[in-house]
């Protein structure tokens, strides 16, 4: 996706080797109007695969689901990383561990909103080595409803996590897939996806 | 907002006397066509004050604020309520008391994103008693930045935050006052700002 590309680069920033810092629009200021042409472009790429549900974590991927939900008329569910006292409700969870905060999380997420037949695509900021994604798809499968597959905003091309998911015959839809990352300088993957 | 109103009736549950369970299109599951709604409704209320930033926190804030700013024009930052690694800026930081969650949380913002000549738009989804809005007021005046007003989805009217903030003479605009709950019994506050 050509403007997310861009906007990467004009407003990234590539820390070193692996950290891409994007809290000018995503991760800590976000870029509604972007967030809607993420929506836009997720409900294109996934528009006949009968979604009825979205499924993303708290807190990154709230905004690009909301813009995507609401493109593709259904519902978003946020996985919780820690239980609130409101959440009363029997619960399917699972643990992911994130490598960035090398810290185990358990996710939760309330039984009543996910069904059997539910039809989910679930999405997320960021898929580096896969951990949150895989997590997620535990989540699903739990439930016992579809997957119709898992649409990322920024891919590390150059973790495994893509791999990984796409070799367990996922379908991962990426809309910036970041090839290699030095200090300043931030290269695309190109073909696939974009 | 009358939507709104009805949403709460028909899929909101009265706990008790104090708890609210939106976990249904707000906190848990999102219904993004009414935070769209919603969006709308708060840019149509401050379509004059001039905003150039909206703040709100992490993780039910950000949908009605995304909207939000997506109406006015403008880019939404939310305070986040743990340091990510990703953040290494200068930050902006105010230390907020969850009485639903009995813990203090330090919410931080970074300094980059907003300035002296910004003119913000405090969002959240509850005001109770008023601890989260005056954490982000308290950031608002740590930045220079004039404050436009506190944009509220659900206030608990027999809570005394709403009341608090209006004394301080800020000017708060909350869709939707409950005046009074008891198990399964939800009664909203008459005129105001509804």
């Amino acid at each position: 996706m050509k403007k997310l590309q861009e906007k990467i680069l004009q407003e990234g920033q590539a820390l070193n080797e692996s950290v891409l810092k994007v809290d000018a629009f995503l991760n800590h200021q976000i870029d509604p109007v972007l967030m809607q042409q993420i929506g836009k472009e997720f409900a294109t790429r996934f528009k006949d695969a009968g979604i009825t549900k979205v499924l993303t974590l708290e807190s990154s991927g709230i905004a690009p689901s909301v813009m995507t939900g609401l493109e593709l008329g259904v519902p978003v569910i946020f996985g919780r990383k820690h239980q609130s006292l409101t959440l009363v409700d029997d619960l399917y969870t699972t643990s992911v561990y994130s490598f960035t905060k090398e810290t185990s999380n358990d996710i939760a997420i309330s039984k009543e909103y996910i069904q059997a037949d539910d039809v989910v695509l679930i999405i997320d900021d960021f898929l580096a080595n896969g951990q949150a994604a895989l997590g997620l798809i535990d989540i699903v499968n739990q439930t016992g409803a579809d997957l119709a597959g898992i649409g990322i905003v920024i891919e590390k091309g150059f973790q495994n996590g893509g791999k990984k998911l796409r070799e367990k015959g996922y379908r991962v839809e990426s809309l910036a897939i970041v090839e290699s990352m030095q200090a300043g300088d931030i290269t695309f993957r190109n073909g696939e996806t974009q």
